[in-house]
């Protein structure tokens, strides 16, 4: 089973891709093959739509799009940006809702978010949903928010504190099971 | 593979109920044990925590949970009331929310909602998964939200217009399938 | 000018109360004439058209439009269940709902919150947004959302952190002024 | 009394700019000063935390915050992408958000909508509220959203509909009075 993962963050040393490598690592530890992208692997304009009449997609929203497409589950680890979607991540999501079938139909998805705030990030992921489900998106029934990301990571990459991590553990073990077996399309 | 589904609405003659009755035949048909409830049976006074200290959750309460809980998935067909979740159903997840483990966790749900406007109620699906999905629900990647719901009927209870049937047909029978097959716990 | 305040709690005991009486005392000592309320004073059942088909509005929600409408602002300090407004809150906003002109209606509203989580409710006040404004009430551009609410009172009954005070009283002050300048009606 | 009024879609015939466009002309007869402005006036990239370090804030962003920093009210007319706010408006906002204080704070805020769907982009207002009330603006009771805003004009701009114009007019006469008389600094 295929896991694509990311974080909505453009800037190279962000806690959101920090959180996203230790999802990921965990998830291949969990017998997951994992597709890790850096988001700025997929570069595109603000969405417009006179640029799609006259250009079609662009080519890092498509490939973002055949990533997600070729996995059978994907995890977004957002930053929050004004308690909700940053607007870059917003802009991806926009461009490759143009596509039909919608790539994320289908697909199992684990959100997770990282602040230095005491929320974590949180609204964003409560803003995601909306979005995501009507794009035909299984929600996971758990979300991770890592609150005051900016101390949570101990010196190897793992989480500081043993029990926000076994939280995080339990909740991928789930995620795993249920894209492995769920039967969504 | 049980299905439990009720309408979050207290009236008698509520279009909600109406869809959650042609639900529960559909899913029948799809080979699924339905076990269908009216939201009356579930009598409970408005959530109060000196209420719950002093005479713990009461029966309709309990009862609610219990009847989610003996089953592997569940559907609420929500009323929308002022762009939200109606409060008579809110309390009722207010309620049993007070249970540990949740009743709901783990469980795959199915939103639907009835409305004679537009909309269709639309606004209290999208505000009802910020509440189950952190009670553990997994958020089926449909939901379906019936517009001008007091003429979408036809004499047999079923929907007047075909494609509008036969778009809820493919999202019950993808649940269906879904939740006899994840492996949520 | 008359501000009518209320707590969105049925408990004798909430901080949400607290921070009610605390707001009220600050708005009258910033001129405001305070009609101060106890949820309790309130009794509605559950929302069901049936009943208000039969017997009309009960006399609590009555009461409740009755103190909206008597007054040039309001207050509503809520409690967060399950991430959302609390279903009684729910459940008597929808009551009211059923009055024309909405009571809320061209009333500045301010909205706070009290939570022992370090969210301190903010995401009821979130959710109490989109029910207000369509209800015609002009939402304040400050809110005010006390994180930690068990510990967060002194002997008192003010604040134990002088800056989250001072933030308070800042947004109370613009509050007062504004609905004492703005013509809504 | 000078209000700033722009539509958040980039698109050259948009049916947002037209409604801009209408709500403009319509304030101006109720004797406020317009500023309009073209979205695509304000060009910029897609928010980066390692650009604002290393450039400071675009000329686009800091363009949109004058504009909206010299007027004493302002109206956003949005698109909804994906049941939400479009990415290049969300984009704009967290530009400017980078300032402090808020170019929209103490601002009394009309929020407007146009699609071609029977919700008329309610939801990206839905979702704008939560985004905007933390960043100071004082959202006005009222909100417009133009359903089938495709078929929605006449041949001079105007509504079609005259008591859809009605309704618009109120709002607006409101939201004039409310913002000249408003002492929200």
């Amino acid at each position: 089973m295929r896991i694509f993962v990311f974080a909505g963050s453009l800037r190279k040393d962000s806690v959101n891709k920090k959180l996203a490598g230790l999802i990921s690592q965990k998830l291949e530890g969990l017998g997951a093959e994992v597709d890790f992208a850096d988001f700025r692997e997929f570069e595109m304009p603000l969405y417009d739509n006179d640029i799609e009449q006259s250009d079609g997609l662009p080519a890092g929203a498509q490939g973002l799009a055949d990533r997600i497409s070729a996995s059978d589950a994907f995890v977004i680890v957002t930053p929050e940006y004004n308690h909700s979607i940053p607007g870059p991540l917003k802009n991806a999501i926009d461009w490759i809702s143009r596509i039909r079938p919608y790539p994320t139909a289908g697909k199992i998805c684990f959100l997770a978010s990282a602040a230095p705030s005491m929320v974590g990030g949180s609204r964003a992921v409560i803003a995601l949903r909306p979005v995501l489900s009507p794009m035909g998106a299984w929600l996971s029934g758990d979300s991770f928010s890592l609150a005051q990301a900016n101390q949570a990571f101990d010196d190897n990459g793992g989480l500081a504190n043993a029990d926000i991590e076994k939280l995080l553990d339990g909740m991928l073990d789930r995620f795993v099971k249920v894209s492995a077996s769920a039967q969504t399309s």
